[in-house]
């Protein structure tokens, strides 16, 4: 059997995890402590202020929920959620598709609007859908679609959504702390994330963050929220000042965060935004030079998720594994509709960076030759 | 603002999380890799084969969930429960009412047996509530109480709930790796654990096992699982040969349960068994000699987990902010009924050692003389 200490490292260029900095891997390796220890609780209320700065948000109730990026979406829709409430979910790839399964197992009654893969949903869409099926209680939205690389603007999708009386609920697992996401300036009331993408912190927990309103609906529900696990009710009780016992936090996990959310605010937030888009920039202006081109609307480009089509006649998995086997730098294939035909070259965290995009560079170059 | 390495060390003696080896915090700092490189998918690999190890158990869904131990309870009664069905709940501290509490809003509908706090369940007690209330899809008990201190025997429970047609579900959490757990021979078919008790790694990961009966019922479900999260329809697409993409695994946390788990079979089951009944001896002589008693019936104490009576006129409270405090030595409070009137100590995997039974001791003796 092979350990831990044989795996060899990559330069991690998919749609997450990205590379990790070696100060956020050593406070990972710090000794454990009690999840009711001072010094921990210290660790988490430090985390919920950091998680404050990096979405923008005055919100009380903001916390990591103790899973991955998905548990967080499922956070939001759950506590939100009460069998019965209807829910508008926009699908423009895999990723809101996820969150309409999520609603429906939550027992919303859900209408969609959709969008083209690698298109944005446009909010006129949304306000119609209010008008013929409305009112909804939950409009939910995927800022940064993995899976196609395209960057939905929220702000008008917003104003349209309070306008009719509802909440938004926001999915930044991929876009938080690598472009602009704000969370009180656009008005979103739900909102989750991930830390393995530009937070460049390994996977595992999931930052969320709920406006007063939110908060409100969720305290006054008729129905206990369906997972125990991820209720907000409970857990906010134990990261809130009560520091009722709900799970055992994760503990390393939330050392992680910690040393990752300093490290951002360290960079601060228009700093890092701006080499996200930067290094994005290089690498695009590269891949032209290959003849590569991008899958999302040229107005809608996501900078720390580039979805390019694999170019015709080649096998997009054999390139992957030589990039892999060869090179040590791994992409992302396609997903969905895109699967077999496209690239996801992710550029996020402490992979947004040049070397980064010259090694891949140089590495396909000489692959595709 | 602290920072990580500015946490001081503790003992851990408390109801988890435990001491963690040197070698598991080293493993859990390696750089992350993807979770689809194949290097990563060995890792998960030996997880399950080692998980099946000590779960003891040929079960081939068997795998560890992205959340701490909760999560894997919950994952234990969402994917078997489905909306009307009914399910019995042993009850007999904190952890059996948290169990009812998960099912009914898995939608189940819920009897309880109970037994008084530190007491366990009696097998004819589940057959006549089988006979008066059932028959019940599925059977929920807590394996090691970690509110109470008592163990519970399943094999007699297993015998009436199999012969009743009906699926056993058992809670591991606290008792895996430090006394008997043996899935198949007791007939379990749902099974859950945490990482950050007796296996000693990190909370963060809850292994979780299901007999092939319970996998049939879980595939041949008429509504989808509540919890997407936590769908092992889906989430068995990853661990197994397929290697669909569900969530983003926790690739650290799965680094550190593969060493730990390593450790834990380097030892070997019945030398670690062996040792955490050892060491809870040891305590439980030093206790004595200190005045101090055991809630729990003394023919069903655990190893790992001694709850223990506050002595009458001590502010139980401020004794464990002093062993914390001034001694670096952290053990835990009472829960629900024995709140303010108990302290549990806890005495797993790399905690249940000669060296913090006597540091313990020496401590406590200091502060109560």
């Amino acid at each position: 059997m092979a350990t831990v200490q044989d795996i060899r490292p990559r330069l991690l260029m998919g749609p997450g995890p990205s590379d990790v900095h070696p100060r956020v891997l050593a406070a990972m390796a710090h000794p454990c402590v009690g999840h009711l220890d001072g010094q921990f609780l210290a660790i988490l209320n430090d985390i919920r202020a950091m998680l404050q700065q990096v979405f923008i948000t005055g919100n009380p109730l903001t916390l990591a929920v103790s899973g991955t990026g998905s548990a967080g979406m499922e956070t939001c829709v759950v506590n939100l959620i009460e069998p019965g409430d209807r829910m508008l979910v926009c699908i423009a790839g895999v990723f809101g598709q996820r969150m309409k399964d999520v609603a429906e197992r939550a027992g919303a009654r859900v209408a969609t609007v959709e969008a083209p893969w690698g298109q944005v949903v446009a909010a006129g869409q949304v306000e119609q859908a209010i008008r013929r099926d409305g009112p909804f209680k939950v409009v939910g939205i995927v800022h940064a679609e993995t899976s196609t690389g395209a960057a939905q603007p929220i702000e008008p999708i917003s104003r349209v959504v309070h306008e009719a009386g509802s909440l938004l609920l926001v999915d930044t697992v991929t876009s938080l702390g690598g472009m602009a996401v704000d969370v009180d300036g656009w008005g979103i009331d739900a909102c989750c994330s991930g830390t393995q993408k530009c937070l460049s912190c390994p996977p595992g927990l999931a930052p969320v963050t709920f406006s007063p309103p939110a908060e409100q609906v969720i305290a006054s529900r008729r129905t206990k929220v369906q997972s125990w696990y991820l209720d907000m009710n409970m857990v906010r009780q134990y990261w809130g000042s009560e520091r009722l016992y709900h799970h055992t936090a994760p503990i390393s996990m939330c050392y992680a965060l910690h040393e990752a959310l300093r490290i951002v605010l360290e960079e601060g937030l228009q700093a890092r935004w701006a080499r996200h888009a930067r290094v994005h920039e290089r690498l695009k202006t590269a891949l032209a030079d290959l003849g590569i081109t991008y899958l999302a609307d040229p107005e809608h480009q996501l900078p720390m998720l580039n979805a390019v089509r694999a170019p015709a006649g080649i096998d997009e998995a054999a390139v992957r594994r030589r990039l892999l086997d060869e090179h040590d730098i791994e992409i992302g294939g396609g997903l969905g509709a895109f699967k077999g035909k496209a690239w996801r070259i992710g550029l996020m965290g402490e992979s947004a960076t040049d070397r980064h995009v010259d090694a891949l560079i140089a590495a396909m170059g000489a692959i595709l030759a």
